[in-house]
């Protein structure tokens, strides 16, 4: 009764040592090139959770009785990205040491760079499955190349050639569409392709989830909101098809930048998508 | 010219005694569990349906041509929600014995309960036509038997098993899904079984819509969006097809709460459901 | 270096001389029945823009290689709205006069008036392509009849029955949709019917979007929103190609008034529309 | 029971033909230089009255106990000023004439012109004590001379030198400032000097109230906030003393627009200024 | 390093044994009569309290010095006042047992009852000192005897005439004001009284601070603002005062609503408040 | 006419060769600790100052017969500091090389330190007059020295002892204070202290502003407000005084964050400090 203040992540307080899923948050934006703000999403992700059930009734099943801990948020300094990747990384690193799943809630995507370098290294056959609106395949964004704009491009150097797959992409300068024809397996617009890539059964992946994936009517609050997205219904049947037939061995869900959508529909998308990945991963 | 202000929903001014549907608002929101204001949505209906035109083109109707009384929103005191209730009770009861239809304007969806209080009595073999993102079927919410969360609990022991239809419904916890399956017919996730449930023109029925049914991207202001709802006009069909084919004895429009949609697009919404169900309703 | 700031939509600075379109805003909204603020449209698109990239991966072309020339907003007084459409026509007509095409961003959609003075001038077999959600047919509103609800009405009295072809219209009184069977050519509710109008290839074209034809969950900021709209990739794709296909000989994007949506997708679906139609126009 | 809707300010539904005060609204905004939307606020007045006392603690008295009818809104059409100002003009004479006196919610503060001409031909020795961020002496504003930003000019047309005694003022351009030096007694910045003026005890007074005259932090609800204005209670005694001294004719509460301000104290403090003027109209 | 997140107010997570206060939130609204979510105020208290110092340069003291805990929300069921009443003052007598100061953060003023219930058990010759826009002194509301705004006239019944201190007051009705006359010691508009008041030094003292004393420019974000309040600097060094000179025995700090306010000034109010009142417990 | 749109702050397009004064600004905020969004500060103070006039009552001068250019917005990128800060330092040493002043919009506070670098190379016995909420002095922050949070230890380490001088400062950590002590002339809470500095006459100084320093009722829209801050006409007088007598060599107005004000008088606050700004600098 007489303890400090526990807030996690809808029912995410299971012990450690059993938890096959370790949520964490990665409040970090400065490389956020139109609108900064997702900073404030893993705090609001968890505060606002408390409107939504743990009982899914599209896959019955409930989230009372899956192994997740929440535990909060790194504390990453502003400025250089540098410091926050390597923080990330050596906490995504510490949580995969022990078998365990890190889910990390952004945070700009930057920070995916992060978590791909840990896994990479423990699971040197990584791929990546990546939804979102924008490619983030350019080489630097005046002149930085550890840019939120810059994320995949520096994952592709880790991963390498046909390991990242990109879908529901729809924004990019030229050279980025050019640079993903010859190196990655990109299809735009839509998630249809999700139900054909059985090859991605084979290999451990990397799930990350960029909601600005989402159409901005599902979706208004992210740095850079892009008309033409997907509906809610079709990013969750996707994630829950991933996360049940995948080897996810890592994954994130990035860039909800509350302040700019003060109906809160935004975060509620958010933390509806969370909790059908976190069931599914416990299928 | 020298009279104190009126201020109706679009046209509705007609007398009482001519009148087919009674107009009346129900501003109280005591029990809702997340976010409070639905008492603001009986008000922000009527000032805003001035941006409605009185006439429908999907159904070349005209408003002006109908027989319908706002007479404004009851006086509800915050707080326990049972003199709520009764006050609801007592008002339907009042225009039903009349031979006219109450048309509620909510308010949090628990106000239902007053009005199938009132009509049961008057049709003891009512019918309960729910749309709704949430099963509100709990037997109670943390010890409040009539919060909103448990207002079709309620219901159901008043018209008892297989007399209330739910459609829409995507979320609740384990038990009240496991209710539903003996006690109601329930349809989750979309609108589409209205179409085959013919049983229903066989019944008196009372019309209830929790507008969450809504996607949250149509519809912000609410107290619980709930993502993956449906499109406007899934339901204004529905509400179409609902109003001019059964006999609707009452009906309501619940848990518009505008402060959370500065846009204005969720009363806008509400408005032109509610002028749709009007104009149906005297085909 | 030392040059006063210069602000241009997306890469839209190439010299006048040799360019195909020319962009200008029409900053004006003082006959807007329900919510103005439609004036602070065309500043907003400009600025917002730098969200945006120049390429376009549907149709695979980018804005630096087109030629357009923002040449920023008239100075247009608020009130009555006649000297606002000689402004507009003034302009329209010396753009056109140069063989260019001019491309309002409004603003009210009353201005489209104006630019159709101004090329029914110089193309007196002129058409009208319309997307929108209102059938703006009314003989006058309130006794004003160069009111943005009037706008249609006024054009026809230009170009005559047969040459009005609306698109999505879901809203207007009795007698505006009575008069549209006899004088204009309106499909209501979808773009559907632009995938047949063979004929508009026959004539030359001024295209009038006004953006309220989108859904409110997708375009909240407007001054009327209409529930039931289209979605941002069905009025994309309809742009598409209805500025590869027709004559445009003139063309507007009108209605976004961005106070009433704080999240910017408004906006961004306006520049998006935009860049789109530039693009389109340059195939 | 049975009668459509009633609203009125806050008690305000005293008997015509007994009224002191008769209180309507003027909602129009057409000629707004900057942020158009005090047509809505009339409306707003109304409906958030309810979150006020009738009582007064100030000066001890209650609403109650007044005697004031709230007739409602005007129907002004938007576009041109004309029109707007000669209903104001016909209103406001219309209740004069039965010897009461005629208060005006606005709306924008060029209406308060339909209400002088209307006063002066009552009474032709009319002063006009004006409170106000803003000169509004133009001669005219882009042309256009019956611009809210004109007002003060043309009632100095209709009043002559040395009727207007302005109040408060923080702005305007530089023959502004020097046409009041000859023309009007204007006293900028504060409201002190209202207690030094005796003679507007020798005259009936037209009372006109912009509420920018109050600080944007008080009142940001408002077409053109001007940083540096008075507090509440400024602005709340100095109307005190006003009513209570002044022979007051006629007066109007000016320029709320609700949209820009969310939070709902401006709102706030223009019903309380209106509660607080009725009160000592009746001391 | 694997636990659950823990969120605090700023620094308050001393050991409970040793804590000279414990911070407990109490989110519940609903006998609010106006404007409802003050239920969100401890949660936003708590997560934007990180963009305050520790330390304060108005009393040169640090909170990391300080011993006090912050115990999270006491979970509260919406609708009748009753249960909630009952759970703050078993939370309040629990704290009160172990002679540590219960301090509460709301959540509407009703709650205060709870922990006066509690307190004067401990203390029975305890006296109230309020800071407060609204006397709160009404018999009942709408027929509810429990709502926030019979909170005090409720105090009343436990702690009896004179020992009710009352400042800022500037709303009411009648009847409330002239009960104040006869029962408590109020003193209307300002704090200036506080400084004379040296009586309060005698007694064990529970302060309440109801932030909407504040001026609504100030603290926008709450359910009933009412213009004409003090000053945050005036506040703040009324409490700094109050909390060094007098034996608090318990307080809280209520109404926050934060979701009228999106830009969190009234939030940093609250938090600062919050701060100074704990240093000065400590001096 | 045929010109790509040009959008300067108020009138401010004189010609390079003969300004006194050149504007530019800085969108940069990615070191800002708590709320960032600072970097929309310059365009929106350049596109709403169409709301102001050019002419000031307070001290009878106009900007149209000031020589000032604004010559834009410098492209910084996000993420690391140190490019952004060099970027500044280039263009204000190449204004000052002209003889001409710099006048920075930002963008975060800690831009400041590029243009003392630059100015204090041109004037090594530089002086800085600093008003802030905050002292900003600290060593680093989360390790980053850079930081907005440490500016003034930096410009510290370049002027030296005795030459900061900062007023309205109420914030900062208990060793800030305590550098400040030793270092810097710091006067807390009010600007009081700045009609007693006359030693600043006889050096050049950089004049920096912090909006901060305003109250958060009058200035919401910043990344860290702190309740109890200066009025607007505090702030204004302060800036007329030490423009009109001080050497002011470069100057500075930082730190507004528009987002997270949608009333927009933070924006109108910000203007107006500038065009003050700007004319007594002309005096």
């Amino acid at each position: 009764m007489w303890k400090p203040n526990t807030e996690t992540f809808l029912a995410c307080d299971h012990p450690f040592e059993d938890a096959k899923v370790v949520l964490f948050g990665a409040p970090y934006d400065s490389t956020t090139s139109f609108r900064p703000g997702a900073r404030f999403g893993p705090q609001i992700i968890r505060s606002e959770s408390v409107g939504l059930e743990t009982y899914s009734p599209y896959i019955n099943m409930d989230l009372t009785e899956c192994r997740v801990l929440d535990t909060g948020d790194l504390e990453l300094r502003f400025g250089s990205p540098a410091p926050a990747l390597d923080a990330v990384e050596a906490y995504a690193a510490a949580i995969a040491a022990q078998e365990k799943i890190p889910f990390m809630l952004g945070g700009e995507h930057s920070l995916t760079l992060g978590a791909i370098r840990a896994l990479h290294k423990e699971y040197p056959n990584l791929a990546v499955l990546q939804l979102d609106a924008h490619t983030d395949l350019r080489q630097d964004y005046l002149g930085e190349p550890l840019s939120h704009a810059c994320v995949m491009r520096r994952c592709w150097e880790i991963v390498g050639d046909g390991n990242i797959y990109q879908l529901g992409i729809r924004s990019g300068d030229k050279p980025e569409w050019e640079f993903a024809k010859e190196h990655t397996i990109l299809h735009p617009f839509s998630l249809d392709k999700l139900y054909e890539w059985d090859d991605l059964c084979h290999q451990p992946v990397y799930l990350t989830v960029d909601l600005d994936v989402l159409d901005p009517s599902v979706f208004p609050g992210t740095g850079t909101p892009e008309p033409g997205g997907v509906s809610f219904d079709v990013l969750r049947q996707a994630m829950t098809r991933a996360c049940m037939l995948f080897d996810i061995v890592g994954c994130d869900v990035m860039e909800l930048s509350p302040h700019y959508d003060h109906s809160g529909i935004s975060t509620a998308a958010a933390c509806k998508i969370v909790r059908e990945m976190l069931l599914a991963l416990h299928d």
